[in-house]
């Protein structure tokens, strides 16, 4: 076979399957709760709340757009979104949970989409209950198409998961209205949605209809976008300049919007993190369809620039709550930083998209560290509670007294009044799956560490068996019966780069590393293949141009960053010093937060000063006495007592 | 003699001298053009900006509500007080520098504002010319009292000295006017003004008038404010609540404006900083004048908890630009910080209140650090620029790039949308003759080490003779011709507690320090008291429950605190480690800032890493290499090319 065709994932991993399960227990049932109003819940009072103190409403919206109930629309103008992850979050569900009581209600409220839709196509609520007369004449505010983006990818997963040709048809449809009103003929709008996420959506609808038209107009709005810059305040001020759909909105700069220019001009990934991410997973899915080599271009310049200048030891982005945005290279301050769940969840869209073009080990790295880190911290342990912004620092009296720190919870809350995160977050557990394997021409690459069984065409099968991540011993299966030939590449994570080893068929194998893989020429009928990752404690230190980070030091495991907590440790964390060469030591507490391995570092901690003490002293610090520090994987924190945190820990 | 009267001070100060004739010669003339509209300037694009786009136009707005004008009111609805306050400084400066173009121009505006002046004593120019319906009825906004309490302040200073009854009456009928519309019978309005400053020229004008119905008022507005905390709020509704006079305003809490709860139950300084100030000088004033033993005790908790956990080191408050506001204990970031000059300059007033109250050298080493750093910090060298906000660490790409810190100006602006600052600190300049000396029955403190000779009744001369703040030898001649007896207190500054010696006609002298001061019996014709105080570099820390400072040290010589500048340092300045053992080297630069102390001490540097370097590793940061950090007077930073500044450098 020249092309493996992957056909099936099973995973196996305990760690993610606690998850997966999760979310069809608890996550999926308790969201539906909440956006039809029947949960009681307390929306967090956070700068996103929007007033908005009761339940979503979303689907009530869709029903009052369908016709079945009256009333105004409720929230934001992109509520919708809310249902649309949940719906994709539950067809891929079905995958590894057949769960018919739950088919029961997807298909209804397929149904119910379908009522809502409008004969052309045109599906918002918030348009067509309260302003129809302003369809599409707001673009920088409106989410138009990024609500119909995301009905879009959830219509393709829901056709894939169970063959509804329905759910295909409404996303068909979408797409048709809009290219029906977007482009640059006569007639039409020379414009494109204020947050990306169309470029991606009519991406995926291409890949399972083969439609060129939606491929052509996916690539339509990536190269229009910035063209003409003044669109958006052209638009605002022809639909009447103060009537904002959402207040503020206004007022950000046009790179907030990726607007400012053409994307193969854009040189850095300024503004909102959510809507660059998204677009630069549209980027690249057009890149690779396409060939589009100035949009290839445009992936590498962003990906370095987030990567390796805008990017949390965590994988979180978005320095600044202003506008849920980057600010400039090097600055990533923890205390006042966003974070943003959806940010690192769409990075993971990203990079598993620059995977399906190039074979960089680099790409599956920052996919590791979302997916174990800085996405998977924006759920609590019972799948009930979320972050929409991940700290890297917290305190509650921060939180509570500094108004620049308001944003910064240290609890997760039951819900938000821009609700993106939480469905957004299911959707990437539920499908997580999709995000092992990467195939290029007759290789197939195994790029995470996520124990799971694989289907390929000609019955060849990839085992990987593992207890990661607390455990580094990774065992490959491949049972190719019909003794095909292939290469199988396996990812050498950065973390592990200095020193790991192989065993191919239980003979260790010096292997050569290639841009983060190893591979192997596959043709054998069975073939085992062992691979030991340094799973030792590290000592992480950021690159000194990082402000926030000099001097200190942050404890890594594996894919795992490391937090400590006062849960552990004595407040403030502060007074903590961890020496680099200190003696450091884990272990797994099957009965703590799930199951997690803990390290305990050597440390040294001042007293803490006396609340009379002077302010400021020419008198020597009290001697730090000796101790230790408690730490427990970041995505972990914030499940106990509410108290401080912190990922970085002064050296010394 | 038992209460030895003050007569007169002037200031022999070199450093000071320098700064007072700057006043005179350009500050004073700089702000007259830009208050009338004819200076070449640019507004600072900071958060207070307003949108103002041109210069001031304080003085036309004088002229409009006097009928010599047509137009309309422009600028906030305190645009008043910019031209009080320049009119108090003016004042001042007579004493030391008189002036006849000047009094020829500030007797034309007492003119001007006595026409301006409604018959009953109103004055206010914005609600005169724009909206007179609304006269008293939204004063959580108005900054009516506060308006007319600067006029207050100015009225008195100008009476003192021009004798100018004209000034003077002015002020009465203002203090008249408020007095028939303010107190608790009926039909008065049982409030007080969103913003304390009143209460304080209530107290001055009481003092030179001894009419008891002003200092009756004053106290009333201290015991009245935070007894009704609805009061603002019941205002704003019958006004119309949506036509609010400054946005934003009403959404902040209660204790913004001190008004949550009667101050006298009020434990902690909360709010907007120059609120606070201003209340506890009038609390002080109050208190000192009517042995109010209550406002005393909020005085002594208000100082406390300023000074004590929410002061920095250069004596600037507020550590939040949300509300320009303190935030709570111990929360003092360095590069998000307010410290608005103005804030200094009353915290200045502040302390001169309890020096008058109690002898306790903590207020004079308040007010010491006070005008010799955070207040300071506030003006260019060459008196034409200022700074509203003062941050103990600057970079112009975060001020650039991180929106926030964009209140965050790495070079002093040329004027202000609120331009509430240059004037407060060029009235505390060309007064800073009134801060030296407290007396106390028969016991003359003098707390400042600003070199002057003050003439005292009986014909007492005291001759201050020094090279502060750059060296800490300080003479002083005590002419007593008439042999009277009385007591003399010199401070000893905290920063010379531990390290101080004193003669008396030239013989060393034991002496005992009793809350900050050494007490001299002088009842001979002519004494010498020569007092060294300890110049050595000191490396100071904070209280280790401050976040932000943990680790670090930043330097002190006397009364000045030193930082360290781009403009004689490597960037990134964060690179740098000081040990407090470290080895340093001060000397006096006479053409460098107009003559400053440098400190020069051993430091390490990382090398920084390359801009291509991974963002994060595990490899140990590169060996520090051996240099020199070199640090000016914090007070005149930013006087060179724009570039990173910092107060706290990493110790180790």
């Amino acid at each position: 076979m020249t092309q493996p065709q992957l056909k099936k994932v099973e995973i196996t991993s305990a760690f993610w399957k606690r998850y997966r399960e999760l979310v069809v227990k608890e996550v999926l049932p308790y969201q539906w709760d909440v956006m039809n109003d029947q949960a009681d819940i307390k929306i967090a009072e956070d700068p996103q709340n929007n007033g908005q103190d009761k339940n979503s409403h979303a689907v009530a919206n869709l029903k009052i757009a369908a016709g079945e109930m009256k009333g105004h629309h409720y929230g934001f103008p992109f509520q919708d979104t809310d249902v649309y992850k949940w719906l994709e979050a539950a067809a891929y569900s079905f995958s590894y949970h057949p769960n018919p009581d739950l088919k029961k209600i997807t298909d209804n409220l397929v149904d119910l989409i379908a009522k809502a839709q409008e004969p052309d196509g045109y599906l918002s609520t918030f348009f067509q209950i309260d302003a129809p007369e302003r369809k599409f004449k707001r673009l920088q505010q409106s989410h138009e198409l990024y609500t119909m983006g995301h009905y879009i990818e959830a219509g393709v997963a829901y056709y894939q998961a169970t063959g509804s040709e329905k759910a295909l048809t409404i996303a068909k449809k979408m797409a048709d209205c809009i290219d029906a009103h977007f482009g640059l003929s006569e007639g039409k709008i020379p414009g494109y949605d204020g947050h990306p996420e169309i470029e991606l959506a009519l991406s995926r609808l291409y890949e399972v209809t083969h439609e060129q038209k939606y491929l052509d107009l996916a690539h339509y709005f990536l190269n229009q976008r910035g063209q003409n810059p003044d669109f958006f305040e052209k638009q605002n001020e022809a639909d009447g300049i103060d009537r904002d759909l959402i207040p503020g909105m206004r007022d950000f700069p046009r790179n907030y919007y990726q607007a400012a220019e053409p994307i193969k001009d854009q040189q850095t990934a300024d503004g909102h993190a959510v809507r660059v991410v998204y677009l630069c997973t549209g980027m690249a899915y057009v890149a690779r369809l396409t060939g589009d080599q100035d949009l290839l271009a445009a992936c590498h310049r962003f990906w370095n620039d987030i990567v390796k200048r805008r990017m949390y030891i965590t994988g979180n982005i978005g320095s600044t709550t202003t506008g849920e945005a980057f600010t400039y290279d090097y600055d990533l301050p923890n205390d006042t930083m966003y974070g943003e769940t959806c940010a690192s969840v769409g990075m993971s869209f990203f990079a598993r998209q620059m995977l399906n073009i190039e074979a960089k080990g680099e790409y599956g790295d920052i996919l590791e560290k979302e997916l174990f880190n800085g996405a998977l911290s924006g759920m609590s342990l019972d799948g009930k509670h979320f972050f929409y912004v991940n700290p890297l620092e917290a305190d509650p009296a921060a939180t509570k007294g500094n108004p620049g720190k308001s944003h910064v919870l240290t609890h997760r809350a039951d819900w938000f009044g821009c609700a993106c995160c939480p469905a957004n977050l299911a959707r990437l557990i539920t499908s997580v799956d999709h995000y092992l394997y990467s195939v290029h021409d007759d290789t197939i690459l195994s790029h995470q560490f996520i124990a799971n069984e694989a289907s390929f065409a000609d019955d060849v099968t990839i085992t990987q068996e593992n207890n990661f991540p607390w455990a580094g011993d990774i065992h490959y299966t491949i049972a190719n019966p019909h003794t095909r030939s292939f290469k199988l590449g396996l990812r050498i994570p950065g973390w592990s780069a200095g020193n790991f080893a192989v065993q191919v068929n239980g003979q260790a194998e010096d292997v050569a590393v290639t841009d983060g893989f190893v591979y192997f020429a596959i043709d054998a009928a069975a073939t085992t293949i062992d691979l030991k990752l340094d799973m030792s404690v590290q000592f992480m230190r950021s690159n000194n141009r990082v402000r926030a980070d000099v001097g200190q030091v942050a404890i890594q495991r594996g894919p795992l960053v490391y937090a400590a907590e006062q849960a552990d440790n004595e407040a403030p964390l502060w007074l903590y010093r961890i020496d680099r060469n200190a003696k450091t030591e884990s272990h797994y507490e099957a009965d703590l937060l799930k199951g997690v391995t803990v390290v305990e570092a050597a440390a040294h901690r001042e007293p803490e000063d006396p609340a009379d003490a002077d302010l400021y002293t020419s008198a020597a610090e009290k001697p730090a006495q000796d101790t230790q520090l408690t730490l427990i994987p970041y995505y972990a924190w914030a499940n106990r007592e509410d108290g401080q945190m912190q990922v970085w820990c002064r050296r010394g």
